[in-house]
């Protein structure tokens, strides 16, 4: 592990916090906080692993990377804190199957060999999501019982303009504990 | 600037990075993405700050902490880099305005003093958004041309059931350069 540390600060260690919010107000208003969600999957070598997560962000361009928190809770934790390829699929309202089967605790997200496979580079894929992102996680940083995880992304399949105008797959929204699909009807 | 290397790690320095996905088919990727918006603020000292964020997650309930990105492109990044106290704002549709205003560049936030107040602590707020939460940066990462932090949640307004039935503000998401609301109509 090789550290860079004019990259990186800690203002507060953890371990030195003093007061925090009542944590039943902090979840109320992050349960009405909506997201767009992402199943990400990887393979820490023994079998594939897949999360559903609201945390995903683009957070740079130049060069491409994105941000996501995994909580220690889940059960497909530790397979990203061992391995560093993942994929990153954008579900819309078609696959929402796929976001539910990845949330499901103890749901093994690999059973129907017909709904995935394997890129040439080995890493787990659900090929029928609308779009998806091959990358490598390039720093984790731990706060409180999550690790946020950084990845650098190499690759993507996102459909073309003629896609998107005939596709069927509604962009898919979480919030207070429902799904929501966008459309004109969702339009300000 | 203390340093805390087993809790964060480097597995690829960013100028070491290879290849990279095009860039013009990542930002496509995530202009798809939908996502929930805060508005936050800081006072570096001299003068009030706010910004839009759609990167903004829940990461931690056990301390309740958040993270959110702010792209060193925005004008009010430096106060974020300077102030490690902010104000999470999370704007309702009702709150659009806000939103819109704090993605302005160029544009004073602050300009009318009806909007926005500070707390006994001294941030700026704008009390009138649906909720918002008050916390601490206590750790910052650089990632590409952005800097990710991570706060520390140690006051909330939210509000109550009650208030949450007779609200006018619906659900506020950022799609495809285009404003949504959530409601009934858009459940799955």
């Amino acid at each position: 592990m090789s550290i860079a540390p004019s990259h990186f600060q800690t203002i507060v260690p953890t371990d030195q916090l003093t007061e925090s919010v009542d944590v039943d107000t902090f979840k109320a208003a992050f349960r009405m906080h909506p997201a767009g969600v992402a199943v990400i999957t990887t393979d820490s070598g023994d079998r594939p692993a897949a999360m559903t997560v609201s945390s995903l962000a683009s957070v740079s361009t130049e060069p491409p990377m994105v941000i996501f928190s995994l909580s220690r809770m889940s059960g497909a934790a530790a397979a990203f804190l061992e391995s560093d390829n993942v994929v990153i699929h954008l579900p819309g309202a078609a696959q929402l199957w796929l976001a539910q089967m990845a949330a499901a605790p103890g749901v093994d997200r690999f059973a129907d060999p017909t709904q995935w496979t394997r890129l040439p580079t080995g890493e787990p894929v659900f090929p029928d999501t609308y779009a998806w992102l091959r990358g490598r996680i390039v720093s984790r940083l731990e706060a409180g019982n999550s690790v946020i995880c950084v990845a650098h992304i190499v690759q993507a399949s996102v459909p073309d303009a003629e896609t998107l105008v005939n596709d069927q797959s509604a962009p898919l929204v979480y919030h207070a504990r429902t799904w929501h699909q966008l459309g004109t009807g969702s339009k300000i």
